[in-house]
């Protein structure tokens, strides 16, 4: 089994690029640590309700209940869960954001309250973020060391923006990097298939959510 | 002018998803700053000659003279240049790259020589790094605040990785970002247009390299 | 004038090592830049008020008008302003810290309150942080570079703590440093000396609040 | 037994300053990790030989053979050794430093090279700095997580540069802390000592060399 058996990209990647890669051997599969912790990225009522403008909609939606899915098998193995979420903006925090994203800048209060499907429990790290990467800016590496972690599972959103940057960061640090397919989402398609290829061949493996848990089950109890 | 009016991209992306990223007001332009840097990255043997397996080779060719033109504007006007590149791989250095992509990790000594086009002069700062991001365990931010540069304009391979992970991290410093599209180039074409596509709607402008000269001449003359 | 003319040190450090430095240079002024910030670091209740087993008292209590006036300074000059600040720890948060500075571990909620003299204002910049450095795991260098920012003045406690980590960390990003003696305090007083001595000699100048304030009235208005 | 049991520092820091860290309770032992590496910082002909003049001598001269015997006790039980050293200095890289200790910027080339006691051997890791700290812009973190790394021993120079910027960093990313008294020095002994002071309290654990060793013994054997 190799992480790129799924394919979930094949229609938005064409045959040439995707033999170029197999060519070359690009894509081998890194595999799950030891010590695995689940990182939640910026599922928020922004993200995710249909009312909210720049949300994730409809695609949200059917991730959430695959990612309560994760939370639940990672808590229940007494594995770190760190919930990264987008701190509300200040005056203070205009920066290249509002520039690029307007849409973003402006947010209302609840836009920044958490689903049920991810209401974080007394056991989870909540990490608040203002950039891309859960790793830039904040204190991620040191909560990660402190609990022996070797390896991260990336979900929430988007595949093409913040999940894309924490797992070439996680890379980056050494640790193994799994991505589930159906537990991240973006607000458009192609980004969100081209995305997932992307990483599948450079930064770490593309599964599905039960190959995931399953790879907890064998390594964790 | 905004910096998706090129839409290089136009025939990898959907409409309805470049219709999405209108609607919601993304991709906004930063322009460039007042004190641009240029950094062209591991625009080495490696990834340009049809030689090296793992090359960009046919698309490095054509960026080449683009690229050295973007080095020649800069240093005439003594704007800050570096030169990032893939230091040569030792046996420490495995880590999570060997796995994922080992056609890298065996490259010849030959391969980490810069073509002629992008022979490093002494005023340029060579930057050796070991992950993606130019940023990521290297001085560059150091470097950078030493000549108050306040952008960057990034240059070279590959689109879907090494550019793409600076430009994040650019964007996550603040620095304006711009990616000259005919100067950056990958191994496959899909992942080059995408990821143009997903810089210029999150972080830094797309342009092309005459459109950014113009910028400088205005800018810093 | 160099920054060691004060030698506030010179009770604390003996002659033979004092010499020993001037022998070989070592205490170059640096100056401050043409965009300076403050960084006011961890004036809290906790650090403050003697009622806190771990305070800086009664050191504190002479620094805050000083730094009052410093805040004053760069906010009247529409400066960057910084309120770093320990985030209250939970549970999460033990780590290293709680093995080497138990009291710190278990300081109530108003111990995380501001004294009146550095109640934040709407133009500064609040930076929550959970380690010595302002600059580790925070967005600190992004507002920096945001803010054309190219040396930094730091206040606050403990020198030989946070303002000591946040010394370095900005020298090693080549900010230029100044540290006002007066407007830094500790709870203890050879520590307080010494790692003066060592940033004087190493990593910024030493000044008091008047020249340090003198300087911003040259540079700035 | 604690870390500040030797007390180096005593004759260095009034009693009433050790006092009151004892009253509050800082400087509680953090003890090693299941999985140690070793740094050995900046130990070059430039930091070690009389001929230079901004050296450590002498006071490097005793701590080289217990470095040596360090780097032995961690290479043979194949425990992960990392040699720091300072990169020669290019045009590029003046920065703060040249102002502030311009003697360190113009070394000679034999000036960056090892002592015997610490010649390199094909495990240990080299790592090239620019700055104080060895995670400053460097690989260092990669390095660790790769190797699986929980905790540092930190040896070398100077233990009021690099060495405390290096602990500082090592504490800040969870990693447990241990520096050996008689393995690291400065240029100028009561900096020496008062770091020392700090470290045990605030960062890590100050012991010698044999304690240090005699660890490795019950814990990785």
């Amino acid at each position: 089994m190799t992480e790129t058996r799924h394919k979930v990209w094949s229609s938005y990647v064409s045959e040439e690029d995707q033999a170029r890669y197999e060519r070359i051997g690009f894509g081998g599969s890194t595999g799950l640590g030891d010590r695995p912790a689940l990182v939640v990225i910026d599922v928020q009522k922004r993200t995710v309700l249909p009312e909210y403008e720049a949300s994730c909609a409809p695609y949200a939606h059917e991730a959430l209940p695959t990612i309560a899915r994760l939370l639940d098998a990672f808590r229940s193995r007494s594995l770190p869960t760190v919930i990264a979420y987008v701190a509300p903006k200040t005056e203070q925090d205009s920066s290249r954001f509002a520039a690029k994203m307007p849409k973003l800048q402006a947010v209302d209060q609840t836009g920044y309250e958490f689903p049920d499907e991810v209401a974080p429990t007394a056991e989870d790290i909540l990490l608040p973020k203002r950039h891309p990467s859960v790793f830039f800016g904040t204190a991620m590496m040191s909560y990660l060391v402190d609990r022996k972690v070797d390896s991260l599972v990336i979900a929430g959103a988007t595949t093409s923006g913040c999940v894309r940057a924490t797992a070439i960061d996680a890379f980056s640090y050494s640790l193994k990097v799994v991505v589930p397919h159906d537990a991240v989402f973006d607000r458009v398609e192609t980004s969100h298939y081209v995305n997932l290829f992307d990483i599948a061949h450079k930064y770490g493996d593309v599964l599905d959510t039960d190959e995931t848990i399953s790879l907890l089950k064998e390594g964790q109890e």
